[in-house]
């Protein structure tokens, strides 16, 4: 029997514990054992809940509890969520995550505390909600030489892009439908200037190169600047425009971590990625190429995550070692932004005396694609010299 | 250190070894372990081969070999693979295929044997070649209640769909253009008439239910009737005609397999998968849908998946019971193809007096899809009624 605690009881905690009493069956076959919840840790009040017997607002029940081998954190928040994982850890008792911030954050250090007790720090749930990515990365992929990964890994900010290309809303019109629909907080920064897809390209970088990426040193762009015309034109030129996060390995073994907004071909699957769902394309030298595709946020997407995690620790007492990264002190393995080479996009007054061919023309300006590729920083001149409103890379293979 | 055997030396097999030696550093790292391939068994002679001194003719130097752990078996058919599959388990060596033919046929036995002697039987690359499914299904997705699971398991038929789609080809002129580009054997049944697509999903609804599913319990039917006027028309309609194969939990606890071709709904992620990509939409209680893509097949993409599952065997030495069915002598629980039920695509003649709503009429005749489901038993005695020339599900949610 294998007893866990669920810290958090909020959207994805509450949702670990109703999908595990729902399925505790099956869950336990898959286990090749018996599992309940002890404890639920919460500092509120749950009067109500049938699992009102679980609850506790003292974290170090759960810690000086030898029963509990396992622990589901869904607090969200590096504090106190790093202070009990890494207590959690550090006493042997094996973790599962949602929690992105947490994992961007501290993810190497919380690795190392699971490496020294030989017990596992998994976090399937920080990364595209209810898509397996973590896992499939180290395992089943672990054959390939992964060379890049581009995702949409943002539901609201993919969820307001769809907006304006399908219904030609303003970024401020659809913004507002998502917060009314729920997908978007009443601060919508974290999502919508890009900074949660950039804990999510970190994750993904440290695990795919092995060195812990911190959202510090990836250039990050969101979407409050994106205009209807440049979703309008994009789409005359063939593309879709989505928030990518994206990493590559470039020439001289540095990457180059990059969450903007970009263009992707009609051609590309990602491209018909739509709403609040998430994909992740991963490139490699056995596989070409890969998606993963489904819900990247949500109650029971993400319980479905945790649980997933919980089991595999429940499941066997073998430490995981090819789920790591290691820390790193010296940066230079990140390379600048402004070595970022694609073809790009650009939107210049309807009247310049440019000489561009494919260009499509309409009130806003006059939009196209260059034909070779630019740098960042040649695009960033180029703009300037063009007098250019808008310019974006194009996503390529 | 993890020696290995590659039984087969044909495009998976020589691509096991290649991705081995190119990525071994890598993959030793993922493994935990050094590895090497210390057997290649084939009947053919590769006297040029930088590995001659591995091959042997003889696959009892691998039975025999206590050095040997594990088996990566690429041999395709059902024998001698089954033979050498089967007594490779029996002495507790842990099997990695690629062959969908002995799995489909024999999962059950095999599963068994590994069972019995406390090794793996493993089967990613038998699948959606390098697209991770098998693992994520039964690991990832653990704590689901998985209800439905539709693929494009065929790159061949979906290369040809999607140049009858996007050039106006014929079925005859783009299946000449499939064996020209080695897409499609000389002999193109088992692609074209569905088998090989229905060895997968007989596969993925074994390990998802439960019970083996056996071919010939699954209605099959291939793409050689589609006629390019109705791959025109669905797309008027707003779908892609895709060889779907899929599988349902129905009301009563039975489950319904089938092969068919299906229009699939422009916005539904999948039609977007063309040329030789594979993709699996997997619907459950916690993720409510996700989507796996990538190569259905070659060289690479095969040996991905095959050397996936090799690293994990060698990893630990634990046996995996999550990834199992058991056998089925009675087969009462697939419900027959007359109770599927969809809505459905009709072609009837132009000048037929029946009233129907939203279709698209040419030359070729008049094109609908019905508002309401239909079984398929329904369905076919309608399409007698109305004299159609062609008649298929619409792929639902």
């Amino acid at each position: 029997m294998i007893k866990f605690a669920v810290l958090g009881y909020g959207v994805v905690g509450s949702g670990v514990v109703e999908l595990f009493y729902k399925n505790k069956k099956s869950i336990e076959k898959h286990a090749g054992c018996e599992m309940d919840i002890k404890y639920i840790v919460d500092i509120r009040d749950f009067p109500d809940s049938p699992y009102k017997d679980k609850f506790t607002k003292d974290f170090s029940d759960v810690l000086n509890d030898p029963e509990i081998s396992v622990v589901a954190e869904c607090m969200g928040g590096t504090e106190p969520a790093f202070t009990f994982v890494k207590s959690a850890l550090d006493s042997g008792k094996s973790v599962a995550t949602s929690n992105k911030e947490l994992v961007a954050a501290k993810g190497d250090i919380l690795l190392e505390s699971a490496r020294k007790q030989n017990c596992n720090f998994f976090f399937e749930a920080s990364v595209g909600g209810a898509i397996p990515i973590i896992r499939p990365l180290h395992r089943c992929l672990a054959a390939n030489d992964i060379n890049a990964v581009a995702g949409i890994l943002n539901g609201t900010t993919n969820f307001i892009l769809t907006k304006m290309y399908t219904e030609g809303m303003a970024f401020s019109e659809a913004l507002e439908l998502a917060q009314n629909l729920g997908y978007a907080e009443k601060d919508p920064t974290a999502d919508v200037e890009g900074h949660d897809a950039c804990r999510k390209i970190c994750i993904i970088s440290s695990l795919v190169f092995g060195k812990h990426v911190y959202p510090e040193n990836v250039y990050t762009k969101g979407i409050s600047e994106i205009e209807l015309c440049d979703v309008a034109s994009a789409d005359v030129l063939g593309h879709s425009v989505k928030l990518v996060a994206s990493v590559k390995r470039i020439g001289d073994g540095r990457i180059l971590p990059v969450v903007m907004p970009m263009l992707v071909p009609h051609e590309n699957i990602m491209s018909g990625v739509s709403d609040v769902f998430n994909a992740v394309l991963v490139y490699g030298d056995g596989i070409d190429k890969t998606m993963f595709y489904g819900r990247g946020a949500g109650k029971l997407p993400t319980a479905s995550a945790v649980l997933g995690d919980v089991i595999e620790a429940s499941k066997h007492n073998v430490t995981v070692f090819s789920q790591t990264w290691t820390s790193s002190e010296d940066r230079s393995f990140i390379a600048p932004v402004d070595e970022l080479s694609a073809k790009w996009y650009f939107r210049i007054p309807a009247d310049s005396a440019c000489d561009v061919e494919d260009s499509y023309c309409d009130e806003n300006g006059r939009s196209f694609i260059t034909k070779e590729n630019l740098t960042f920083a040649q695009a960033k001149k180029t703009a300037e010299e063009l007098n250019a409103s808008a310019f974006m890379p194009v996503l390529g293979e």
